[in-house]
């Protein structure tokens, strides 16, 4: 943990796609920013210019036969390229930064769907990113189900998603994926609160906001 | 070592720009097709079309700020799937390959140059590469002068190359890259053949059949 008083609050949403991550990510960036704070937004891969550059290379991987420990290392260049770039900077003038996805989702896909082995994204993390871990990862979850039938609808709509990429993988694939991110959850209850999205999403929304006031916001009250 | 009988040969060329690395890899790889020998001649970053458009955002990086720790994941992004679709295929069929530039030039220009440290790039290299090996490292040295020289001259005319993007650096990163690239050949005298450049091209290119037919070629004869 980086984490000192004087910085900022780095708070990543995981879950599968379809969990609705981007919709709460911006709900709490408004409460946040009606608070007054600095409040930068962003999502993995991408976020920057180049991370832009590296998330169009990954979304068209179907077609060209992306290997998989190429994948993941494109994953952690656009995350090197972001911490750098925007999010130690933010975090050091004191912002809170919100993040579309982060290790969690390179340990979960690459590392237990793909079967890659989760050492393996931990090395990565540890040499890439320094290790710098989020004060608060919101795990929403939802059916998997849910998240492979809107994986399909988008394909059949032919729009760019996270998921498109992984779509030509089966059910088992988004299994491994599902049950990594509640390994995660239960594996690090400090940093990781497990939210149940199958619910109205203004209940979901609230239990978000409470969370981070509980764990973040509670101080500076 | 990956190395067995019935595999091929895989030999990279490793340098500083302006070493003569493209046109000696072109010269054995001539002489090997008049063996008969099935050849794969191919450089890094790049090599497959993942690959060239990863060297894409390398070549443009002076205008974007690349991060060095990103910069370093995208040439192993480059090189692991450079692996998966080129190199290890061809090697599992016999063929020999010839790469300009491999994990030698991450050590000597992310590692030393940048400063990242060589631990940063064995490690990306066990995870990404599986630690596969050259057989064979022609390890061509010429003056330092001469490549920030001739970087310099590129620069001017506005054309892509390898070192462009460490043209801003000064003399003394091109100092650690070459001193790097030297402690490499001492280290590794079994796997690395240093040879000085600064003769006529036709006698490097003597010694380089030379070395490769001691080393690899004389058990075929």
């Amino acid at each position: 943990m980086l984490h000192t008083p004087h910085r900022g609050h780095f708070i990543t949403f995981e879950g599968l796609d379809g969990s609705g991550k981007s919709t709460h990510m911006e709900r709490l960036a408004g409460v946040l920013r009606e608070r007054g704070l600095e409040v930068i937004a962003t999502r993995e891969p991408g976020g920057t210019a180049i991370g832009e550059r590296i998330r169009a290379i990954l979304l068209d991987s179907r077609t060209q036969g992306l290997a998989p420990l190429s994948e993941l290392a494109l994953m952690f260049a656009s995350r090197a390229q972001q911490i750098s770039e925007l999010i130690q900077p933010a975090l050091n003038r004191g912002a809170w930064v919100l993040c579309d996805r982060y290790t969690d989702s390179s340990e979960a896909y690459q590392g237990a769907g793909r079967k890659l082995g989760v050492e393996t994204v931990f090395t990565l993390h540890r040499v890439l990113c320094l290790g710098l871990q989020p004060d608060l990862t919101l795990m929403l979850d939802n059916d998997v189900a849910a998240s492979v039938a809107r994986a399909r609808r988008r394909n059949e709509n032919a729009s760019g998603s996270d998921e498109n990429r992984f779509e030509q993988e089966n059910r088992a694939f988004f299994e491994r994926v599902h049950q990594q991110f509640l390994t995660i959850a239960h594996r690090e209850p400090g940093r990781v609160a497990l939210i149940d999205t199958r619910r109205p999403q203004d209940a979901v929304h609230r239990e978000i906001v409470d969370i981070v006031h509980q764990r973040l916001l509670k101080d500076q009250a």
